[in-house]
């Protein structure tokens, strides 16, 4: 089943049975290294994690490490959700965004678009991102995308993506305390508001809103604000993912403002994860409500209860929740015929 | 699950869920009425099996004949496993190439591109092939050839071609006696050894290789060299075989180096069954690692262990083993999210 979040069904129905081109956004923030902050991968070895995560949905095979990174309390990456609906309805193409990789991910075939974006620093060093050039190349490239199949899913793997995505929001003037998950089920909040209160201490509320991104975000926050803003409504666009895909649009929203201009998001909904949807620690809900864009978002009202894999289980009491566009994948699952049933039984093959 | 024999899965992984277009190679050798040399298909009528083949793959029906070809131990055509894929997950198209039969299949409807090949004689006998003649039809066919999907599976039905692959690769050079499989679970090294041998008697080393060719090949095996040189790389393409394709590899190789040129081949796979992957009578592996070609390839790790059927048993026993491009026919079912359990139960129903 899919839901609303906001808006109406329509928009995903109108793509039922469609093929969609698979978009993911991979970038290191070195956010990720500070100890304690994020769960979504190996401890010491964080930046790998948007790495193998390609290379798992790509070929199903992990390759620059010996294993799929897990959590450290054993909780697989979201990755194997997406995988599972590729080998069961496949995707029409899978492409990858490098916004910025410690280490390129080691597979032939796809299609690997490099933009020469560096990694960025922790927030809490003030990131030193050229916000504006790496802005500029989300919009080229989406001015110049076409798109090969009827729509395209954008997802996203970068380690500490909601820490940064939380300091964004804020940076920018939102009111969103509270209101960004993490892939913990009880959010550090010691460490996270410790980094996030050091990267506002970086700026000057004055500042533009390039000179503030270039400080407290990360790279495909900004890249796909861009992105979106270069497609320019030409192509149905899901952004798979949870509060980072939020932050997302509510950055397309603080620049319409600036620019007091508008844009069509006829074509533009958000995808989640119902482990989102319905956490109790955030409120995607309230930060989709929270920009003028009227987006159309939905969650897929999938959980692991058809399981008795104690790992799987783990995401059902709130651990790890949605990346590498797992939400937008069940959805996409979900529009071609895919049952939970067979969904879940697919992912448990990979833990067998 | 596909199973890679040489190279890395991102070949396949790229053409998942992708629509090809099944090119089937269809020729008659005489050799195969050569008494006890060959399995594929009905004592004294060998000659019917492409023919019956082509018919019951593109239409269900076998209309050249009153029954389905089988062995004389029962053992079914591949083409039921190239049927039930194309029933549960269509080709794109499928297209015959008429390389010489004795009888030219019953379908309407269907593009059979005709090139007046005529039916080769038996090895034993010089074959009499215009081997530049035929090379040449493949080249050219190679270069106009337009695929309306995303990728060609190129598969052959030729009885008795294995034994025409084994002359031809050792005519042409090759150190591979003993690597080429059989129709048989036990090859019956008699009659194969002494038709090869009769073979080479009637050609001189120093020969050129198209006049080699012309007197120990086989038609499919002589215009599918041309045809992938022709093609260039331009397509992706699966050679759906076992060591017939695998020969085909080393005529190209053997081409190549003679006329000191050489060909990318990162858009051609050879694509076979577990039963030759697995073959302790034959070594794939080692005719695929003979040439400097670099090819990716891969056997769909497929068999009947959910069957209780006696005829398909057989396969498990080493009997018939790949045929019709089935084990490409078995990756393009696993590229677009076939089960074993589905498949099989295909299978089945045309033997009810």
């Amino acid at each position: 089943m899919i839901k609303n979040i906001t808006g109406s069904i329509d928009f995903c129905e109108h793509l039922r049975g469609k093929k969609a081109t698979f978009l993911l956004a991979l970038s290191n923030t070195r956010t990720a290294s500070i100890e304690g902050i994020t769960q979504a991968g190996i401890p010491g070895k964080m930046y790998l994690t948007p790495t193998l995560d390609s290379e798992f949905v790509f070929s199903g095979e992990v390759r620059s490490l010996g294993d799929v990174a897990k959590t450290s309390k054993g909780v697989p990456t979201p990755a194997l959700i997406t995988r599972a609906v590729h080998l069961l309805n496949s995707y029409g193409d899978i492409e990858l965004l490098n916004l910025g990789l410690e280490v390129n991910p080691k597979v032939q075939y796809i299609k690997q678009h490099n933009f020469d974006i560096t990694p960025s620093e922790a927030i809490s060093d003030g990131a030193n991102i050229d916000a504006q050039a790496v802005f500029q190349k989300g919009v080229e490239f989406g001015q110049n995308y076409e798109c090969k199949n009827d729509y395209i899913i954008l997802a996203e793997s970068v380690p500490s993506g909601t820490t940064t995505a939380a300091a964004t929001a804020q940076a920018l003037g939102y009111d969103c305390i509270g209101k960004f998950s993490s892939s913990f089920k009880n959010t550090p909040n010691n460490v996270r508001e410790e980094t996030i209160k050091k990267a506002l201490e970086n700026i000057d509320k004055n500042e533009d809103i390039f000179s503030i991104l270039g400080k407290v975000s990360d790279n495909m926050l900004i890249f796909n604000a861009g992105f979106i803003l270069g497609l320019n409504n030409k192509t149905p666009v899901m952004l798979a993912g949870g509060t980072q895909m939020a932050c997302v649009l509510l950055i397309v929203n603080k620049i319409l403002k600036t620019m007091q201009g508008c844009i069509d998001t006829s074509n533009l909904a958000l995808c989640t994860t119902s482990w989102v949807a319905n956490d109790k620690n955030s409120d995607i809900k309230s930060l989709i409500d929270m920009n003028e864009l009227n987006i159309n978002s939905y969650y897929a009202d999938f959980n692991f209860s058809l399981s008795d894999h104690p790992a799987l289980k783990l995401y059902d009491e709130g651990e790890a929740k949605e990346g590498v566009g797992a939400g937008g994948a069940l959805i996409y699952g979900y529009l071609n015929g895919l049952s939970q049933e067979q969904i879940t039984k697919q992912v448990e093959k990979f833990l067998q």
